[in-house]
């Protein structure tokens, strides 16, 4: 039986870094870089909501990094520490220690790709509930905000969209994909890639940023309302895999690219003398970086189809509290 | 029908002093003062197993924030930044606004008393789930820690113990408080009081810090094995409510007292000849600071009753996975 400060100490203390002080005092201590401030933002996992009860503990512990560091991708932050509160049911806690030791083992495999330090948290018992906080430095008035669109921007987006959701829609059983399907779209749901280093980059080259955790359409929507401006976007220059290809333009299929959510790649405007430079920082780091459309005055997103006629959806996108 | 940026936008904007960015864009923005570090430490409420699922809503929303404000102060740092996630049920969310209108309410009602700045969180729909995140400033390498404790340090404690889990008894029908004695008790469980002040005011008097949730003889035992010390104490030197005096020395007051828990009060150890100091500072925040016994050689931890044998105790505090 692990009491609280065994379960802390087993699967969640390791060597920090860059802290003046990590797990094991009533706070944690940091200290941030003279020129910087400190981007800082939380995210929670619920079982049930967010993940399948029965997800792989290892994938979960994974995503739940992957997320946050997502948050910092979208500042162009450099993601540093990280808080860990885990609410966990008694049987995860005491009876079954391959899923903690599992959920942990993802979760620091990730951060530590990221050079991201756990430096505190909370454990305690109650329905499964994962809730993440990361700091990270970022260069003085240099965050990359939703409000900087200006009319004449591109909008870019990185990756491949969509995918996530399919595999999802299979999973509860919505839609069937192949067996091949399936396995090419899982690590989109399950491991995706926090756009970290893509973000940084854009310092200086984008105008606005945002990561789409709720859906293409409403997380440039919340780029259009900050910054007060349009956007008109082509959906067929939306980037998406063989599998998304292949279901286009049934509606579900067009629901799962616009709206589906959970993509975790990031979506950004920058003038269109940045181009080349764009092209080449994607070049440089093997990721996708799409032009899917133009940013304009006024307020309303337009999605065009191939035809160049406007696409009405119905939901734009991921809402916790209608879905 | 609330979504969840209405939730957001409604009850838990506010206008921010001292954030460069706060709710809205993926993460928050601050810059900390030049000299300092910053402390930071994150504290879950669950329902059912921190507080009773009927609570009032207004004083769970104070104490949520209490007990983190709790952890800066038990640091010596100055709470400036909080964020807030809270995973909702349905009805909650959505049928009782007065419920969400209360909750925050209490949360301002003590953020505003500290001048902290509620600058992000997450709203999610699940099982009644309370992660605040919260922080603080404190002086460049003179935070208070649970490491520092010295043989030959006095041990002091603020306020009153054990009133609290007094009054916790009576709600679980476990003992019977008089009406006037509940009434008497209630304020400690419901709006604890954060020693902020006094956190920052022992930089420089305390060799060490702790502050007292799961109850002084677990959370002392933490500053003794961080330090490498011993303690003893005389039970009948810690400052107690009427209340608690009545039902002493009876088992399950001496329990509630010594392993009770809830307290948020700090416990830190100090150099006798800062005495005299540590008495005017009692004086000047009209805080009760009482020594309660002395650090030593060694690791044990004994509590002596008033004849000087030593108290037995089965529990020494609160395990999330344990009670």
């Amino acid at each position: 039986m692990y009491s609280e400060f065994d379960l802390i100490r087993h699967y969640f203390i390791r060597p920090t870094t860059g802290t003046v002080l990590g797990i094991g005092d009533d706070a944690a201590l940091i200290a941030a870089a003279g020129e910087s401030e400190l981007a800082i933002s939380t995210d929670t996992l619920v079982a049930g909501k967010h993940f399948l009860a029965d997800t792989d503990p290892r994938s979960l512990g994974y995503k739940s990094l992957a997320v946050n560091l997502s948050d910092m991708a979208a500042m162009g932050a450099k993601p540093r520490w990280a808080l860990l509160s885990l609410t966990l049911p008694n049987h995860l806690a005491q009876e079954n220690t391959a899923w903690l030791s599992a959920f942990s083992e993802g979760f620091f495999e990730l951060a530590q790709q990221h050079q991201v330090d756990l430096i505190g948290g909370d454990t305690t018992c109650g329905p499964l509930n994962i809730c993440i906080q990361i700091i990270g430095e970022v260069p003085k008035k240099k965050a990359l905000r939703r409000s900087g669109a200006k009319p004449g921007d591109d909008i870019w987006i990185s990756g491949f969209l969509g995918d996530a959701a399919l595999v999802l829609a299979h999973q509860q059983q919505r839609q069937v994909l192949e067996t091949s399907e399936v396995t090419q779209c899982l690590p989109a749901l399950y491991t995706p890639k926090a756009r970290v280093e893509l973000g940084q980059r854009l310092i200086g080259l984008a105008h606005s940023a945002i990561d789409i955790s709720d859906g293409l359409m409403a997380d440039l929507g919340h780029i259009l309302e900050y910054s007060q401006v349009s956007a008109t976007i082509q959906m067929n220059a939306i980037a998406c895999s063989t599998v998304m290809q292949k279901y286009l333009p049934q509606p579900w299929a067009i629901r799962c690219l616009l709206a589906g959510g959970d993509d975790y790649e990031l979506c950004f405007t920058a003038p269109p003398e940045n181009r080349k430079e764009i092209d080449m920082l994607s070049h440089e780091l093997s990721i996708s970086l799409t032009r899917i459309g133009k940013i304009g005055p006024g307020k309303d997103l337009i999605v065009k189809d191939r035809q160049g006629k406007p696409i009405i959806m119905e939901s734009k996108g991921y809402d916790h509290f209608h879905s």
